[in-house]
Protein backbone atom coordinates (compact mmCIF):
# COMPACT_ATOMS: atom_id res chain seq x y z
CA UNK A 1 0.00 0.00 0.00
CA UNK A 2 1.35 3.68 -1.27
CA UNK A 3 1.65 5.96 1.67
CA UNK A 4 -1.67 7.48 2.33
CA UNK A 5 -1.38 11.51 2.45
CA UNK A 6 -3.51 14.89 2.81
CA UNK A 7 -3.78 14.97 -1.20
CA UNK A 8 -5.87 11.52 -0.70
CA UNK A 9 -8.84 13.70 0.94
CA UNK A 10 -11.17 14.27 -1.95
CA UNK A 11 -13.91 17.22 -1.40
CA UNK A 12 -16.83 16.66 -3.86
CA UNK A 13 -19.43 19.45 -3.74
CA UNK A 14 -22.89 18.19 -3.44
CA UNK A 15 -26.10 19.41 -5.41
CA UNK A 16 -28.74 21.23 -3.38
CA UNK A 17 -32.46 21.09 -4.85
CA UNK A 18 -34.93 23.91 -4.27
CA UNK A 19 -38.18 22.63 -3.49
CA UNK A 20 -41.49 24.59 -1.88
CA UNK A 21 -41.56 24.04 1.81
CA UNK A 22 -38.41 22.32 2.41
CA UNK A 23 -35.07 21.87 0.02
CA UNK A 24 -33.88 18.48 -0.81
CA UNK A 25 -30.04 18.23 -0.99
CA UNK A 26 -27.91 15.16 -2.03
CA UNK A 27 -25.56 13.02 0.27
CA UNK A 28 -24.17 10.00 -1.22
CA UNK A 29 -24.78 7.85 -4.22
CA UNK A 30 -23.35 4.76 -4.51
CA UNK A 31 -22.23 5.60 -7.87
CA UNK A 32 -20.34 8.68 -6.29
CA UNK A 33 -16.67 9.37 -6.17
CA UNK A 34 -15.57 8.12 -2.83
CA UNK A 35 -18.38 5.35 -1.89
CA UNK A 36 -16.38 2.15 -1.31
CA UNK A 37 -19.30 0.58 0.60
CA UNK A 38 -21.48 0.66 3.14
CA UNK A 39 -21.27 0.05 7.12
CA UNK A 40 -22.77 2.34 8.95
CA UNK A 41 -24.06 5.96 9.08
CA UNK A 42 -24.57 7.99 12.21
CA UNK A 43 -24.87 11.72 13.14
CA UNK A 44 -22.26 13.62 15.23
CA UNK A 45 -23.39 17.82 16.71
CA UNK A 46 -20.85 19.95 17.36
CA UNK A 47 -21.44 22.80 19.31
CA UNK A 48 -19.88 26.08 18.39
CA UNK A 49 -16.25 26.95 19.50
CA UNK A 50 -16.10 23.48 20.67
CA UNK A 51 -13.49 20.87 19.03
CA UNK A 52 -13.45 17.29 19.15
CA UNK A 53 -10.19 15.06 18.58
CA UNK A 54 -8.08 14.06 17.10
CA UNK A 55 -8.86 10.31 16.08
CA UNK A 56 -7.25 7.96 13.44
CA UNK A 57 -9.03 5.09 11.71
CA UNK A 58 -7.04 2.44 10.73
CA UNK A 59 -10.19 0.77 8.80
CA UNK A 60 -12.69 3.35 8.26
CA UNK A 61 -13.08 5.53 5.04
CA UNK A 62 -15.30 8.54 6.20
CA UNK A 63 -17.76 10.62 4.01
CA UNK A 64 -18.53 13.87 5.70
CA UNK A 65 -21.55 15.55 4.83
CA UNK A 66 -22.80 18.73 6.79
CA UNK A 67 -26.47 19.46 6.07
CA UNK A 68 -26.65 22.11 9.29
CA UNK A 69 -24.03 24.73 10.26
CA UNK A 70 -20.07 25.20 9.90
CA UNK A 71 -17.66 22.75 10.64
CA UNK A 72 -13.52 23.47 10.06
CA UNK A 73 -12.06 19.89 9.55
CA UNK A 74 -8.48 19.78 9.78
CA UNK A 75 -6.41 16.65 8.94
CA UNK A 76 -3.06 15.61 9.31
CA UNK A 77 -0.77 12.93 7.56
CA UNK A 78 2.01 10.67 8.88
CA UNK A 79 4.35 13.31 7.08
CA UNK A 80 3.16 15.76 9.03
CA UNK A 81 1.89 17.89 6.42
CA UNK A 82 -1.60 19.42 7.14
CA UNK A 83 -4.79 20.39 5.51
CA UNK A 84 -7.93 22.13 6.41
CA UNK A 85 -11.41 22.06 4.73
CA UNK A 86 -14.79 24.14 5.57
CA UNK A 87 -18.12 22.14 4.69
CA UNK A 88 -21.08 23.05 5.76
CA UNK A 89 -24.50 25.00 4.38
CA UNK A 90 -22.83 27.69 2.53
CA UNK A 91 -20.65 25.37 0.41
CA UNK A 92 -22.24 22.02 0.27
CA UNK A 93 -19.67 19.27 -0.25
CA UNK A 94 -18.47 15.61 0.55
CA UNK A 95 -15.11 15.50 2.19
CA UNK A 96 -14.08 11.67 1.92
CA UNK A 97 -11.37 10.83 4.02
CA UNK A 98 -9.36 7.44 3.81
CA UNK A 99 -7.62 5.70 7.34
CA UNK A 100 -4.88 6.45 8.51
CA UNK A 101 -5.29 10.31 8.17
CA UNK A 102 -5.46 12.30 11.51
CA UNK A 103 -8.15 14.73 12.08
CA UNK A 104 -10.03 16.61 14.32
CA UNK A 105 -13.12 19.35 13.71
CA UNK A 106 -14.42 22.35 15.08
CA UNK A 107 -17.76 24.23 15.06
CA UNK A 108 -17.34 27.19 13.45
CA UNK A 109 -21.30 28.38 13.14
CA UNK A 110 -23.06 30.43 15.53
CA UNK A 111 -25.12 27.61 16.39
CA UNK A 112 -24.93 24.22 16.65
CA UNK A 113 -23.73 22.23 13.42
CA UNK A 114 -24.73 18.40 12.19
CA UNK A 115 -22.06 15.93 11.04
CA UNK A 116 -23.24 13.23 8.75
CA UNK A 117 -20.76 10.34 8.02
CA UNK A 118 -21.39 7.73 5.94
CA UNK A 119 -18.74 5.09 6.37
CA UNK A 120 -17.60 1.84 5.01
CA UNK A 121 -17.30 -0.05 8.13
CA UNK A 122 -19.64 -0.29 11.56
CA UNK A 123 -17.91 1.67 14.35
CA UNK A 124 -15.29 -0.43 16.21
CA UNK A 125 -13.71 1.27 19.21
CA UNK A 126 -10.18 -1.23 18.21
CA UNK A 127 -9.72 0.46 14.83
CA UNK A 128 -9.78 4.10 16.13
CA UNK A 129 -6.87 5.60 17.73
CA UNK A 130 -6.71 8.89 19.95
CA UNK A 131 -4.44 11.94 21.20
CA UNK A 132 -5.24 14.79 23.37
CA UNK A 133 -6.36 18.12 21.89
CA UNK A 134 -2.65 19.68 22.55
CA UNK A 135 -0.93 16.36 21.27
CA UNK A 136 -0.84 17.64 17.93
CA UNK A 137 -0.13 21.89 17.76
CA UNK A 138 -2.63 23.68 15.48
CA UNK A 139 -3.73 27.21 15.87
CA UNK A 140 -7.74 26.69 16.15
CA UNK A 141 -10.06 29.90 16.52
CA UNK A 142 -11.29 30.54 19.72
CA UNK A 143 -14.67 31.43 20.68
CA UNK A 144 -15.90 33.51 23.34
CA UNK B 1 -45.37 -11.24 -4.11
CA UNK B 2 -48.03 -11.14 -0.93
CA UNK B 3 -49.62 -7.83 -0.98
CA UNK B 4 -48.22 -4.91 1.15
CA UNK B 5 -49.47 -3.22 3.72
CA UNK B 6 -48.96 -0.60 6.42
CA UNK B 7 -47.99 -3.53 8.44
CA UNK B 8 -44.91 -4.21 6.57
CA UNK B 9 -43.61 -0.72 7.50
CA UNK B 10 -40.68 -0.64 10.48
CA UNK B 11 -40.06 1.36 13.45
CA UNK B 12 -36.72 0.89 14.85
CA UNK B 13 -35.55 2.84 17.71
CA UNK B 14 -32.28 4.24 17.78
CA UNK B 15 -29.83 4.79 20.11
CA UNK B 16 -28.34 8.78 21.20
CA UNK B 17 -25.16 8.65 23.07
CA UNK B 18 -24.30 12.11 24.83
CA UNK B 19 -20.80 13.02 24.41
CA UNK B 20 -19.24 16.53 25.91
CA UNK B 21 -19.58 19.11 22.64
CA UNK B 22 -22.12 17.54 20.99
CA UNK B 23 -24.15 14.40 20.77
CA UNK B 24 -23.78 11.25 18.46
CA UNK B 25 -26.56 9.61 17.32
CA UNK B 26 -27.09 6.26 15.15
CA UNK B 27 -28.70 6.55 11.67
CA UNK B 28 -28.48 2.90 10.49
CA UNK B 29 -25.77 0.28 10.20
CA UNK B 30 -25.54 -2.46 7.03
CA UNK B 31 -26.80 -5.27 10.27
CA UNK B 32 -29.61 -3.00 11.11
CA UNK B 33 -32.89 -4.53 10.60
CA UNK B 34 -34.76 -2.70 7.25
CA UNK B 35 -31.04 -2.30 5.71
CA UNK B 36 -31.14 -4.35 2.17
CA UNK B 37 -28.83 -2.47 0.55
CA UNK B 38 -27.47 1.36 -0.03
CA UNK B 39 -28.43 2.92 -3.44
CA UNK B 40 -28.39 7.42 -2.00
CA UNK B 41 -28.13 9.05 0.91
CA UNK B 42 -30.43 12.44 0.61
CA UNK B 43 -32.19 14.97 3.04
CA UNK B 44 -35.20 16.64 3.00
CA UNK B 45 -35.98 19.72 4.66
CA UNK B 46 -39.95 20.26 5.92
CA UNK B 47 -41.37 23.60 7.45
CA UNK B 48 -43.32 23.88 9.66
CA UNK B 49 -47.22 23.12 8.95
CA UNK B 50 -46.22 22.08 5.75
CA UNK B 51 -47.20 19.07 3.91
CA UNK B 52 -45.10 17.47 0.95
CA UNK B 53 -46.99 14.17 -0.93
CA UNK B 54 -48.58 12.18 -1.89
CA UNK B 55 -45.85 10.05 -3.44
CA UNK B 56 -45.37 6.21 -3.56
CA UNK B 57 -42.36 3.94 -4.88
CA UNK B 58 -42.59 1.51 -7.21
CA UNK B 59 -38.87 -0.12 -5.97
CA UNK B 60 -37.58 2.19 -3.22
CA UNK B 61 -37.09 0.96 0.03
CA UNK B 62 -36.90 4.31 2.50
CA UNK B 63 -35.33 4.39 5.75
CA UNK B 64 -36.35 7.88 7.42
CA UNK B 65 -34.66 9.57 10.12
CA UNK B 66 -35.41 13.06 11.55
CA UNK B 67 -32.09 14.04 13.62
CA UNK B 68 -33.63 18.01 13.84
CA UNK B 69 -37.08 18.74 14.50
CA UNK B 70 -40.29 16.65 14.32
CA UNK B 71 -42.21 14.88 11.43
CA UNK B 72 -45.10 13.63 10.47
CA UNK B 73 -45.55 10.73 8.26
CA UNK B 74 -49.32 9.38 7.06
CA UNK B 75 -49.10 6.06 5.00
CA UNK B 76 -51.69 4.60 2.73
CA UNK B 77 -52.20 0.94 1.35
CA UNK B 78 -53.91 -0.06 -1.42
CA UNK B 79 -56.31 -1.42 1.06
CA UNK B 80 -57.35 2.43 2.07
CA UNK B 81 -55.41 1.22 5.10
CA UNK B 82 -53.39 4.39 6.84
CA UNK B 83 -50.98 4.47 8.91
CA UNK B 84 -49.63 7.57 11.25
CA UNK B 85 -46.04 7.86 12.95
CA UNK B 86 -44.29 10.97 14.40
CA UNK B 87 -40.56 10.45 14.62
CA UNK B 88 -37.95 13.45 15.73
CA UNK B 89 -35.74 14.44 17.79
CA UNK B 90 -37.83 13.03 21.03
CA UNK B 91 -38.78 10.07 19.76
CA UNK B 92 -35.49 8.75 17.58
CA UNK B 93 -36.14 6.23 15.38
CA UNK B 94 -36.08 5.06 12.02
CA UNK B 95 -38.86 4.40 9.73
CA UNK B 96 -38.52 1.39 7.20
CA UNK B 97 -41.05 2.08 3.94
CA UNK B 98 -41.01 -0.51 1.91
CA UNK B 99 -42.54 0.13 -1.76
CA UNK B 100 -45.84 0.38 -2.59
CA UNK B 101 -46.71 2.77 0.07
CA UNK B 102 -48.15 6.11 -0.33
CA UNK B 103 -47.25 8.29 2.41
CA UNK B 104 -47.13 12.46 2.94
CA UNK B 105 -45.36 14.11 5.56
CA UNK B 106 -45.45 17.12 7.49
CA UNK B 107 -43.01 19.27 9.67
CA UNK B 108 -44.40 19.69 13.57
CA UNK B 109 -42.11 21.29 15.17
CA UNK B 110 -41.69 24.95 15.64
CA UNK B 111 -39.04 25.26 13.72
CA UNK B 112 -37.56 23.81 10.00
CA UNK B 113 -37.48 19.92 10.56
CA UNK B 114 -34.37 17.54 8.52
CA UNK B 115 -35.22 13.85 7.34
CA UNK B 116 -32.51 11.76 5.79
CA UNK B 117 -33.62 9.47 3.86
CA UNK B 118 -31.46 6.19 3.27
CA UNK B 119 -32.54 4.56 0.32
CA UNK B 120 -31.50 0.77 -1.26
CA UNK B 121 -31.85 2.37 -5.39
CA UNK B 122 -30.71 5.96 -6.15
CA UNK B 123 -33.38 8.32 -7.32
CA UNK B 124 -35.46 7.85 -10.39
CA UNK B 125 -38.20 9.57 -11.37
CA UNK B 126 -40.07 6.77 -13.02
CA UNK B 127 -40.53 4.77 -10.29
CA UNK B 128 -42.09 7.03 -8.19
CA UNK B 129 -45.62 7.84 -8.47
CA UNK B 130 -48.11 11.15 -7.18
CA UNK B 131 -51.11 12.59 -6.54
CA UNK B 132 -52.37 15.45 -5.45
CA UNK B 133 -52.56 16.54 -1.96
CA UNK B 134 -56.30 16.41 -1.97
CA UNK B 135 -56.56 13.14 -3.94
CA UNK B 136 -56.32 11.01 -0.19
CA UNK B 137 -58.16 12.11 2.60
CA UNK B 138 -56.48 12.99 5.69
CA UNK B 139 -57.13 15.44 8.29
CA UNK B 140 -53.36 16.97 8.45
CA UNK B 141 -52.62 19.95 11.50
CA UNK B 142 -53.52 23.37 10.87
CA UNK B 143 -50.73 25.84 11.88
CA UNK B 144 -51.31 29.39 11.79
Amino acid sequence: MGKITVDDIVVSPLKFIQVNGGNVFHAMKKTDNGYIGFGEAYFSEINTGHIKGWKCHLQMTLNLIVPIGKVKFVFFDNQKRYREEIIGHERYARITVPPLIWFAFQGISDSKSLILNIADVIHDPSEVQRKDLNDIYYKWETFS
